[in-house]
């Protein structure tokens, strides 16, 4: 079954419009005007789609075919970063809704239930809520914020009710997303079947020096925490990159104190952001920056603390899932590559109530979440395509 | 001639005081109101001491016994930075009060004229104005700053009239002062003549980089502006210690941007501070930095560009004056070494008009610029008296 891909490309023009911010990229931030408008439009597609509609209690959209046992969903996440592009998060529910909306059409009704849904947060850029709306269809959320509880009354939703939007009738979850990376890209590959979503571990590392006169402190004299901090920014690079793939480490932040030009740095503070789809090779990498680390420190006489800001485990796609879905990308004629996702998404959290997998098309150099965010329009077709396939092969 | 160390204490303890600040130090900024308490006791100490004192029109204080032929002159700056010490500055006037009142005591009228200068600012901790006094002594303040002018009438002082400062009646120019760092302490040794004053240039590094997202991006495609500026840093300091004593090079301030914890850093911007007591080789120790940063850059196919904030050349204290301090100590019973003042002073600018030399007492832990600066005060005593028997075998 061929994927018309003109039917996709206006889709996400009209939704990229919505929550268009003057400096460009759009922002979609949960509960807001623009979020709210594009729920809407998404529904009137389901709705001309021959979909069943209903909003749940967090305000997700989900548009229904009926069909026996348990379901079978396909979608994304509606939200978007400040100065978000056209594709992350868009390109799921409307590959999604247009794989969905070819099947019925070509193939009638389903075997089993088939869902498109529009997950109304994962982005975390209005509020701290990271996966709101799959924290809440895993009946993971406990307590809701007052800031939040206001927004969701404005829209209409009830905080009270959140916990009636769990859901335990989902068989599988599969998502078409863009890489956000330039691994595709780089090996020519047109499409990948996810085989891990990476476990992350973010560190804050403060260095313990002493500030002392430029002009007046020899160099063997010096308890320089910024020397020692760059041995360690170093080592966290070396570490990853001796670790080999997937692993991957990142010094985003970096304070030097005081600070001033003519001053040796008594303190440094910086983190670490660490990355890999096993949870062993998470805590080797972890275990041997930890260990490199306290041995700069130690050479230079330094001070050392590190703390844990945050901790998530790697999670596995479902191997029946990855088979499957390189199936379907065999049958549409592309040799699809198995990759690790190294950002986090809304399946990560699904995981946890059912089969999941994604599929992931190339980004332009890489690039994502900004305006220049884009795809190649034949690797958009090929990946609904492929979609497609897959979500016949689970539901009919 | 002994020197009597309880003369000293009691000085510097009621000069500490002018300026005090609640939370520690003192700060007597330039034409401030501690700054004239600071002026006026000192006015009344050299009178009281028989010398013949006038203001200049920066607000210098001189204090005069009359001789023969071009001046000798000794003293230091009245002006502190915030939370300052007790000995920066405050010790060359009170030592240079101290040593020529107990000459003028014991061995009379001198043969050539003997004076104690409060030089008005050099800190430039309230304008932009380093090496104030000095400078206008030198003759070579040009244009007057609006806002300087003003504090300048609130003094009474007349900024038209700065050109009358100057001076070329000055034959040497003796300064003792605190080290400000820890190289004495370390070598246990009590004093240091001062050989040469180091030249800086100071410098600001833009390295420019790629920001990509930490979880999507192999360690292999990426181009971290951090990695490379780490590895930058960690050159600066390995080529100031393969060089040698006296090189220093200091990267003090380092701003990684976007700042993110979970973005590969895409720009970076830091400083690196230089300082050798020769010209050549501080030259060559720029060289080496320019060069390992470019080869650094190129090979993490990275962009840089480096521009030099200010530059000042070294300059070398007067060979006879060296020879004269190093006698008077030997005299005095002590040995002293020799060593480059890594910090900026006085001396330097006056070296374009007189010759120029320098003392110097350790500083307890190498500290300064804060209210922790301290000298045991035999080491006080010790400089003073090596101080006075220069001084006599300059005047007498």
């Amino acid at each position: 079954m061929r994927i018309d891909g003109a039917l996709l490309e206006p889709r996400l023009d009209e939704l990229y419009a919505i929550g268009a911010q003057p400096e460009g990229g759009a922002y979609r931030p949960l509960y807001g005007p623009a979020w709210a408008a594009a729920v809407d439009l998404v529904q009137k597609w389901m709705k001309d789609a021959g979909l069943e509609t209903r909003r749940d209690a967090v305000g997700n959209l989900w548009g229904r075919a009926e069909g026996a046992g348990k379901a079978i969903v396909t979608g994304s996440h509606i939200d978007t970063v400040r100065h978000g592009g056209r594709l992350d998060g868009a390109l799921g529910i409307v590959a999604g809704l247009t794989a969905v909306q070819a099947l019925l059409k070509d193939k009638g009704k389903p075997r089993r239930p088939l869902e498109v849904v529009a997950i109304c947060e994962e982005e975390g850029s209005r509020f701290a809520t990271n996966f709101w709306g799959s924290r809440a269809i895993t009946g993971a959320i406990d307590t809701v914020d007052a800031e939040i509880a206001a927004a969701m009354r404005e829209c209409g939703l009830d905080p009270t009710k959140i916990a009636t939007a769990a859901r335990d009738d989902i068989d599988t979850f599969v998502e078409l997303h863009i890489e956000q990376g330039s691994v595709l890209e780089s090996a020519r590959t047109p499409l990948a079947v996810v085989s891990a979503i990476v476990g992350t571990a973010q560190l804050e590392v403060t260095v313990i020096g002493r500030p002392d006169h430029a002009g007046t402190t020899p160099m063997d004299l010096r308890l320089d925490a910024l020397a020692g901090a760059a041995a360690m920014v170093q080592a966290v690079e070396s570490i990853a990159k001796s670790l080999g793939k997937p692993a991957v480490a990142t010094v985003g932040k970096l304070a030097a104190l005081p600070d001033q030009i003519n001053v040796v740095p008594g303190k440094v503070i910086f983190t670490v952001d660490l990355r890999h789809s096993d949870l062993g090779g998470r805590r080797a990498l972890e275990e041997r920056i930890r260990s490199l680390c306290a041995t700069i420190s130690q050479e230079r006489r330094l001070g050392l603390a590190i703390r844990t800001l945050q901790e998530k485990p790697p999670v596995a796609m479902h191997p029946d899932l990855r088979a499957l879905l390189a199936r379907a990308a065999k049958e549409c004629g592309v040799k699809a590559t198995e990759m690790v996702s190294g950002a986090g998404h809304d399946a990560q959290i699904l995981a946890a109530r059912c089969k999941v997998g994604m599929l992931f098309v190339p980004s332009v150099g890489g690039r994502s979440h900004c305006p220049e965010e884009s795809t190649n329009p034949e690797h958009l077709r090929l990946g609904t395509e492929v979609l497609a396939r897959s979500l016949e092969l689970l539901a009919y």
